[in-house]
């Protein structure tokens, strides 16, 4: 079967994914809902919940704040139940899927604070399409470099989340690196853990079970028991989650990765329509197309 | 030291490098060569001997044909004594540097004749920095393509040359490919070879000696025992030629690498103002620097 | 459902895939067709007619030469009524698949005679996982090399074919280049052409068209209009065919590429599998995993 | 000039490189020492001061550890006296070498503490040559994934050496990945900063320029004005550094970058011999051969 591709939307839809840039989208997708058609926002138009932290991120005003608390964030494990009643989803960027997964168990129970640092490394389709100097293979290939070291657009989105979780302001730093590769990010997370946990016998493997009990009944996010790598979900709707505890340090380590075009983009956003159609959530999600 | 970059060109000088599009790079040497400027071109502008074919390739017409004629093609090796009196040089373009150095041997002994494929590999920077999608990071990577497939701009050049080895017009078929690397040129290149040779007995061994002899007193060009790699080649001034006959089909392969950037662009350009300025043909060329 | 990896074979078996190495594949599957048991075997032992070009090429006495008739050669496109009715299939080389699906038009035809070059550019995973210098990450990456110059062991086997459709003994050279990438073949054939068909306007649609008439009833092979890259074949099924005709040379090109580990090693034996068990020849083929 | 390479030491040695194994190191070189041989071991035998903490990390008993007070740590900016005085230096890992040269400004000055996180990558041949799965191209190539996660044996290294310029011990948690290039480390740093600097009008500049002071004469650590890539260091013995201020968290980001085979190993090893030997320090390290 061959996608037809048309300037303009046909009638009687149901759902709609917009991936247009930022104000681009919400002025597209707010008619839309207004006619009762489900969005699922790709752009970052309806991630945050405050419009002021959106023009300071952005740069622009938000073309309709009041869409901003009806909005459900949709990192699916973590909201399914909103996700499935909601009629606007705000699918999450590639990096806040990967550390809001690989923290959040240990914020809502408690056992790290919010002293955390996030170091992600992500291969070059990130930065989608678009020609730049930074995309062009002899920049990219045999280099790696850090952006955005000033604050990553999706460091707002991470702290909303996680502030929401731990029930107060937590202490972010989160820094971007460019791999040469073209698919996949992996992020290494850090936070001091409770002494008493970080002190336990086989503090790593408790740990891991609780990571285990707080993803069990979620079938794309797998908590591993050895390092995961990028590769392991080339072309699948998984986020690996790997926690490690620094016993000399009472650290946490979370590691974790994912395909950032299927479970940070638009694997994620399948998933999410699914529920919001009430399909079953890993329908058309077992076996992808890969390019590039 | 550094190098101080200017909008214009200082007064009194001796030789000028250009590595400006074609025809504008024409249009900006000639007014210098009058001035008695020594001139290494870098574009394709005085490489080919006929202005129509200039006209059919480039779809421009040359802004100056009389200096077709003056112009020296700068292949070191093989118009060394030319180059040496020169007052234009025009600087071989990568692909021809590597195919006319790995068929010249055996043209030149008439053990092959006019009969020949060229089928070249080559890194990305071959394109030069200009943006496009099949520079993208994302398209290149973990990716081979054939293109240009209709005639690449290379393949006058490297006709011209041979058939004046020859003495007869070759009948040449050459395809270029773009593999995901930054820096290197591979050319494979078949023929016939004449019967005798083909059989008799050690006969990889006997044209491999006899293009050793060729190249015996040419320290960049370096025939090798074993099938080369352009890693070998990186960041250095050499071309690496390896022949090896194919008996059970009375064919002659000849591999040839180097680095486009080097031995293909900027180092043969120095190796060239090194003789055109009396200079020890290798100075400056022994250890460079590598970006990308 | 996860795959259970036993050290033996269950009874009531159907069929079996053998990816043995060679000899110790014939070894392991002669037992298996005496039990009646079909057998998809992907290494070279039943590839080769005659048992003296085995011995030629692999360095062993092949373990019983009295299967060699029996075998079906399993490029599927071409014998598919054969494979269909088989006990026994040789699943075809990698490189084999590329240069066979791009040649036998042209020679079927008459188009082609049986002068004919055969470049091909492999990633590494068809070098298996087994560790080697020439495996290794720093010595494969920003880097290109031919090898087996001496002749590659798949040269035979596609010989043999070519052979059986031009109804005479081709004239084949057949190199292979290693390049910087994981997965997929692109393999660049040259011929020459019959004249009045070189000379003939719009050559290249009319040789393109031939092609896809010849692959009109094969899903699989996809004649292309744009010059096509191995990426487009990433974890999928496809081979996909460009001829262009050199009319400066009288020469055809054909570029094809796959997925070496899919079209052309394991998805393959999947799509002979299924003729042989009369299931629907695109069973299970529609969408892959992907690793590495 | 041709390198001869023989199975025994010359005589008459003024000095020796050694890059053997750890113990299989200190045991060639103790004798070497012992005839007043000046040694730079490019193994770990000599780093760590304390031989249960060698022990610790390595599995093996010290062959001497009477020479472990002896030896000097040859990071040469920041022991460059010690190490023009020294018969026995001891060259740096190449991860240590990007973390301390990163931290030791600010901790020196008193500006961080000892709260610390090294998040470092580095490119495959920081493994060395040997074969395994990890540097198979297939595993390595589009994949990236942190490795030695319960503590790498460059932790110590980097412990004692910032423990020193603390005089106190730092709470350090060090974890490394592998990415997909063959050259070079990036080292990205945080630790908590000195409020009254990390809320400082231009506290990135004010960082910036206490760095610039701290190596102003030291011509292979630069510090610069952008994130630095590791292409700029490619073949290069320098190592570039670049702090900021996350004022949002008073944190403390350094990003670090070498080469892990110029910088990071025998471009170092050539420094501190130069230093030892009384040649100027940048001897022959001004152009350097690439491979691989």
């Amino acid at each position: 079967m061959k996608l037809e591709i048309t300037a303009d939307l046909c009638d009687g839809l149901d759902l709609v994914f917009s991936a247009l840039p930022h104000k681009a989208s919400a002025e597209a997708c707010i008619p839309l809902l207004e006619q009762n058609i489900k969005v699922v926002d790709i752009s970052a138009d309806f991630r945050l919940k405050q419009a002021d932290v959106y023009t300071q991120w952005y740069g622009v005003e938000h073309p309709d704040p009041t869409y901003l608390e009806e909005a459900v964030y949709g990192l699916t494990e973590l909201n399914r139940d909103a996700v499935s009643d909601a009629r606007l989803v705000a699918n999450p960027g590639c990096y806040p899927t990967s550390a809001i997964l690989a923290l959040t168990p240990a914020v809502q129970n408690g056992w790290i604070g919010g002293d955390i640092i996030v170091d992600s490394k992500s291969g070059v389709s990130g930065a989608g399409r678009s020609l730049s100097m930074t995309t062009h293979f002899s920049e990219v290939n045999e280099n790696v470099m850090a952006y955005s070291v000033n604050g990553h657009r999706h460091l707002p989105e991470i702290s909303q989340e996680l502030d929401a979780v731990a029930d107060q302001p937590v202490n972010l730093t989160f820094l971007t690196h460019l791999i040469p590769m073209t698919r996949g990010i992996l992020s290494s997370c850090y936070a001091p853990l409770r002494p008493d946990i970080a002190q336990s016998a086989d503090a790593s493997e408790r740990v891991r079970q609780m990571y285990k009990d707080f993803y069990a009944d979620n079938a794309f996010v797998q908590v591993t028991d050895t390092p995961p790598q990028t590769k392991q979900t080339l072309g699948n709707n998984y986020c690996l989650v790997h926690p490690v505890v620094d016993s000399r340090t009472n650290r946490l380590i979370v590691i974790s990765c994912l395909d950032n075009l299927v479970k940070g983009a638009a694997g994620q956003a399948v998933q999410n329509m699914n529920l919001m159609c009430g399909f079953p959530e890993a329908m058309s999600l077992d076996a992808l197309a890969v390019y590039p």
